[in-house]
């Protein structure tokens, strides 16, 4: 049986081109059994799941919860903010209480870069990185490619645009990685000062100017304005972002042709993204969230499946 | 096969009285079969359902839950204080984003009148409205006369006294609704300035002297005094209110009959309400919290199968 | 049938040797199938538990949640920050709120003393404290004999230092009752401003020496520091404590044997006890994590079989 080349999922850098088509492959299998409305499959339940969140998040964790669910694996959550981590417990010492409960994976936010990493080596389970800090979230680009693959038929060779706040966007590093290794051309734009300075050792190309950007892909993805993780004094105000980076119906209709929008969610309606490019049949944004359940349970199915 | 005349359960005001037999007699099936300790049917296994909280609820919330389980419907909760509504996110998206998980019904509970019916006309779900601000609690007035109805053996002809804050009460709209549909008679009783000026106009007499009141009904259901919901300088103390308005053993002994004593929770003891008469064999509290369950059964089980 | 001779866990003082027996052989039984992999047992499908936790609680709410789930019972969980507790609502109408909605047995944590035991008298359902106060904690003591039964063949005869704030703790309460029960011997070992005066009144002696206590005892039971529930001006500093009371690699090496070294958790490293001895193979720490599932499947599913 074909199986991914790693035991856990801490970012897409640590995959190889096989294990995403194996991913992908296994996502088309579950989408298609939700949409014949059979919702659950018995596949894991002797498999216990603890979710276990540092940070808020709505729509990854529930996303996370429904796969879980509908492999009818047993779910467990955890939020730091009622838990003992408060206490002066160690992370490890947190994880290991939880596993010693016989749990058999691990699915993870922390604030920290790297914290997926870190509790791999050192805790006896499988652990799936659902983003740590501005570093990876793995499982947002694999539902974005799958998207992309969805939509266009191939990844490979096709030009994919991010735009945004690159610097502390782990949704755009993922990307990039998964991208590259399908064999996409990657390019990014958004203000310099939210660009990481090299960058194009990745393989990406640096555009500021958003309509030559634009008019150069055949996807865009619009980042989220996280106004929460910018350094203030460095960052143009909200309306100059949108005046110079947003996307609106204007600049879509002066491109010679039509492009694929995307949107990792949540939006700001009129910030990054218009109502009326969000609501456009160009748009896939509620595409990505409906094709991440399906990855999510690939993932799972697959991690899962290297236990037993 | 019978059906509801509707495919969101958005208010009373929208349902007709074969609505409520049906939901009625399927909900004495539904109790019929928990009292069995039969404590979980089968009939929904691949339904899910998200439960939308936009304001905090322990009962409401607990009691959709179980009756969500007991039909083996997959869950899904979301409450909005640790949500991306905080993140500037409209009401839509958030819903669009959870539909798109393949979610096939969502109940919501939301501080704004009208919530759910803008809702329904926007998004491919059915929707349950679980309390939109001072508008309708449907749910709590299906219950409210179902119990009724297990007391006195019907709804129609009886009188039906609500005491209490009525200008700001959801609950007791959606009961006036539901009791004036199936022909009873309603009659309202509490301080002048917290009864809507143009109560009469659905066919409510309004009555401000409590042992009058009480002289009259059949039934008086007491409305929780909600501090949190009051414009505080045109409401008696709580002192004042309780001496007018609250309900306690001595005013009972002087009706010339027994009358049932209802009350939606939680109690304020000692306040609308004393704990003897809580406490009492006229007291049908706890049955209404046990038939909520099994009211909630009813419409989502006859809501789903409309969907498939 | 063998079974309890009680209708509640409300605290090791209720129960007699035999209990403890009946629940240590289904703990084992429970253990085993656990350990083939077989994580869910179709047991108590009909059951419904509510988990009812009035403070803040990670390990033991998961602990107890796993082994409701694994048993197949249906599980509420109720919390008392979102609930109407904070209405004004008395306990027992919350609790008999919740009871209506046919529940079967409730898991409660409160934070004073004798709740549990107030409840048990006021409703009908089968209740297990989950700790109460200062007062007991029973299914830790219980989780703590079947570590030390597992790893010394037997608590008899037992030799069971427990050190730290005895004067709040109810994990040392109900540890001393459950070893007396069994026949250990039991010394304590803290802070005199930490110790109550008539200690000796339960057969327990005291010393305040540290290396002395350990030098006798085959078990030393490390509390947790709870800056939280200490008087801030008899206690003396955590530095203070550390030098006297804190377990090192150092002051175990000084003794003449190799003790068993047990903790509840979370753990305060560096405090209470370093990391080199709670991560030493004399530490059984995680072991009871462990136990703690299996142990409380058993105390649901010894009392569940009365229920029915």
């Amino acid at each position: 049986m074909r199986e991914l080349s790693v035991n856990h999922l801490l970012g897409i850098k640590y995959l190889n081109q096989k294990d995403i088509e194996l991913i992908f492959e296994t996502a088309d299998h579950f989408k298609e059994v939700i949409n014949r409305s059979i919702k659950k499959v018995p596949t894991l339940r002797d498999i216990t799941i603890a979710n276990i969140f540092f940070e808020n998040s709505t729509r990854t964790k529930l996303s996370f919860e429904l796969a879980e669910k509908r492999l009818s694996a047993d779910v467990i959550n955890f939020s730091a903010s009622q838990s003992s981590v408060k206490k002066g417990e160690t992370l490890i010492d947190t994880v290991n209480n939880i596993l010693s409960m016989k749990v058999d994976m691990v699915v993870m936010r922390h604030p920290n870069p790297g914290a997926g990493i870190f509790l791999a080596k050192h805790v006896n389970a499988s652990i799936i990185n659902a983003g740590d800090g501005a570093h990876e979230h793995p499982t947002q680009a694999l539902l974005d490619s799958y998207s992309i693959k969805e939509k266009l038929g191939t990844v490979a060779g096709k030009n994919v645009l991010i735009v945004g706040d690159i610097l502390h966007s782990r949704v755009a590093l993922s990307n990039i990685f998964a991208l590259k290794l399908q064999g996409a051309n990657v390019k990014v734009c958004g203000p310099k000062t939210l660009i990481p300075k090299h960058i194009e050792s990745l393989g990406v190309s640096v555009e500021t100017n958003l309509f030559n950007a634009l008019q150069w892909c055949d996807v865009a993805n619009m980042l989220r304005i996280q106004n929460e993780r910018m350094e203030v004094s460095y960052f143009p105000s909200t309306r100059e972002y949108t005046q110079q980076f947003g996307v609106n119906k204007a600049i879509l209709d002066r491109l010679d042709k039509q492009i694929v929008i995307m949107h990792p969610g949540p939006i700001n309606r009129g910030v990054e993204i218009t109502s009326d490019v969000a609501d456009s049949n160009q748009s896939i944004i509620l595409e990505q969230v409906e094709n991440g359940v399906a990855i999510r349970m690939a993932v799972i199915y697959l991690l899962a499946s290297k236990i037993k």
